[in-house]
């Protein structure tokens, strides 16, 4: 115990340090719990019948509501952060993501990757990592698979790069190798009145513009010396997919697949427009009628996504 | 699929949308779990031992710890908005509000309206709606059951009132009429020391103030843009009953019924009056000399009950 | 019923009402549930494999993931906070803390405690308490064990002390007193991958600094009104042991026992710098390379901790 200790906080994985068909488990398996589900509704606002409602659930054909797929994506993803991303500099998109198998609290989440491809800049500081990342459930049976990457850092320029390797990545998800996560759904018994809607598959179509009226307030920081500089105008946002991006890089919408474009909405910035007060302090004619303010971003927006990297869910509503 | 397709997000109803006797089920059904359940406490701070402790329910009569009843009252309500108070200007008040059947952790909840009063406003903009509200578990068992009265916009200024009907209220709940939520409970068995107060009914009488010292600092928007402008000051809180009121209008005091009047009381603005930090920041004797400032209310804040219009709920010490 | 009513809201104990050797029930019993982990865990950003996931909690000897002792102790003392430090003008130190056996969701924790020391300052004003608290279960095992001391207002500077008695308290817990609240540990299954760190107990040394870089930015009061006055300095925070602490003064930190000293580390003020979101918008190496900021605190911080008086929670690596 008198020799000098390791380095007790982990520097992370620099561009470098990646090899080609490397594998990575990640830390730290997580029992998901309807604490963590009720968190992330409380933060996200998600309210789908299937997962907010173990009769709605039932009914249709899932033994009980099962975890929102996006949760199990952000867990997922969240795992792969100190192994992948630790020194990135951007989050440049997502791929092929699939959801495979319906997750319930109780489950217990872990996470591998594998290194797919890598693809040094011409400025010898940075470069692209390719890599696979999937989610397993405790009985070892994959629940989430999906491609990302990122612009990671060098630890020292002169480093040969670990490889050159650029995957082929398809456009879009086939619809055929979608609905892992979605049990036979028993369509007659679907609630449209609970489920607050009516639109079914066949009420979407392909290059339908849909406005998600009300949006939610993304609180500024309030620290004095927090810069507003930095903020992503809005067309950036939508277009620019070299520079960095924010930390979420996942749309909640479900759209029918396959999609090819995404669009990153405004919430407009009123003092008070979040849903929940909507209906006591501002008339609704209002905030419609008035224009959309220039977006500024706070580092919690979700506000890129890349055409063809879409994460496509779908499953809610049956055919 | 190529038709126009239908929009995809609800205007919701307008006052003239609305029809006496209509009946309106609401989406979305929430099966409520503890992970709800701790979500309240941390945000409302409520520590009543009946609903924080199995072994205290279990002790009196309960079969676990029961589900706040106000946060039933949250889940219902909330659930009624989209098909009621989109479109409010103005939420004006609650009356005959009971809960009639305890509620446990894995629950589903549902609502249902009935409209059973219209009167438009002689500016022909707006009318207010009144709404009998009831909240249902998944067997079928009314849980609560209460009128509002919401001032709403009209789509169209020309378009004729939908009816003239005002209801006659009660101006306070029988008691006769209350404590369906609570089983018979075994009064001997309720341990005063742990339940944190020794005071039970016979101890408070009508009229009484009481003076709930420390409040919960409501944060600031901190937006450069927000606005302070629009804050209430104390009295109109208070009085003004046709003004916009702020987005919950629910007092968690908990009164011997009936009650008649209620007092919104202003957070003092210290910069750390919380409850939890008091202990080592705020000497008691120094908040409580110093001179009640301005209030200045966030939306957040509840401030506003109409006499009369209380949610009752007694149940939590026995007689 | 028309007599005058009691006050009903507690003034607390001043240091006058507290004698040796009394003895304190705490209310409000509490069910713990994966609600409040999934709280806990969100908030301080914990994760650890024992407590976060049963599949590998149960690999390694335990029926599934206990609760995380450290929230085990803010529930046990936070029960203790109306009865014991309401009128507090500084929270002093921690001594001898203990965890005594594993807490699982589900179980009921309610406290206890006696005072162990009393004495008056020379300026009558206040007096310092001394404590022993304990948290049990509902099987009426103790869960936790520790000694606290606190100075407290008086109500009455003319009043007489209540007693004169300084507790001899220990510098450090013995090893050997420690442990109790993890079972025996099947040291090989324990998956230094999936715990995401290969340091295991023998591989800290006594005097050992770790730089746990990458702070949780602590969000600034947004209050137009808020001072920024009053904030301490990295100095005062660490030393000076009679100004008045900020709430939480418990370490995260999990150390070799027995250990003496204590640091309490800035978060540098970053506008972004928190865990999650650092791969993305924080070049890892600006960070390190950029000066540490004068610190300013907010009364969240957790910020000091006396030499000798530090909980120490061991038995999560195995030896």
């Amino acid at each position: 115990m008198s020799a000098p200790s390791a380095p007790k906080t982990s520097p992370g994985n620099f561009f470098e340090d990646f090899r080609l068909g490397q594998q990575i488990r990640h830390a730290t398996p997580r029992t998901v719990s309807v604490g963590d589900v009720a968190l992330y509704q409380g933060l996200f606002g998600g309210r789908f019948a299937v997962q907010s409602s173990d009769i709605f659930a039932q009914n249709i054909g899932f033994p009980k509501a099962p975890i929102d797929d996006l949760l199990v994506f952000h867990i997922v993803f969240g795992k792969t952060v100190p192994d992948i991303s630790l020194n990135a500099v951007a989050n440049l998109g997502y791929a092929d993501c699939r959801f495979l198998k319906p997750v319930y609290p109780g489950s217990t989440l872990n996470a591998v990757s594998e290194i797919i491809g890598l693809k040094e800049n011409s400025n010898k500081k940075t470069g692209i990592v390719y890599v696979r990342s999937r989610g397993f459930d405790d009985a070892g049976d994959a629940v989430l698979d999906y491609v990302r990457w990122v612009m990671v850092r060098k630890r020292d320029e002169t480093a040969p790069a670990p490889g050159e390797e650029v995957p082929e990545l398809q456009k879009s998800v086939e619809p055929a190798r979608l609905g892992g996560s979605c049990p036979k759904i028993n369509g007659p018994a679907y609630d449209n009145v609970l489920a607050g809607s009516s639109h079914r598959f066949g009420d979407y179509k392909v290059g339908e513009k849909i406005d998600h009226v009300d949006g939610v307030t993304v609180e500024y920081r309030s620290a004095p010396q927090a810069s507003t500089t930095g903020c992503c105008t809005r067309s950036n946002v939508i277009t620019d997919g070299s520079s960095a991006s924010t930390s979420t890089p996942v749309s909640t919408a479900i759209s029918s697949p396959p999609v090819s474009t995404a669009t990153c909405r405004s919430s407009r910035s009123w003092p008070s427009t979040t849903r929940s007060d909507r209906s006591t302090t501002s008339p609704r004619s209002r905030r419609r009628s008035a224009p959309l303010r220039p977006r500024r971003c706070s580092t919690a927006t979700p506000c890129r996504l890349r055409a063809g990297s879409i994460c496509a869910s779908y499953g809610r509503t049956s055919t």
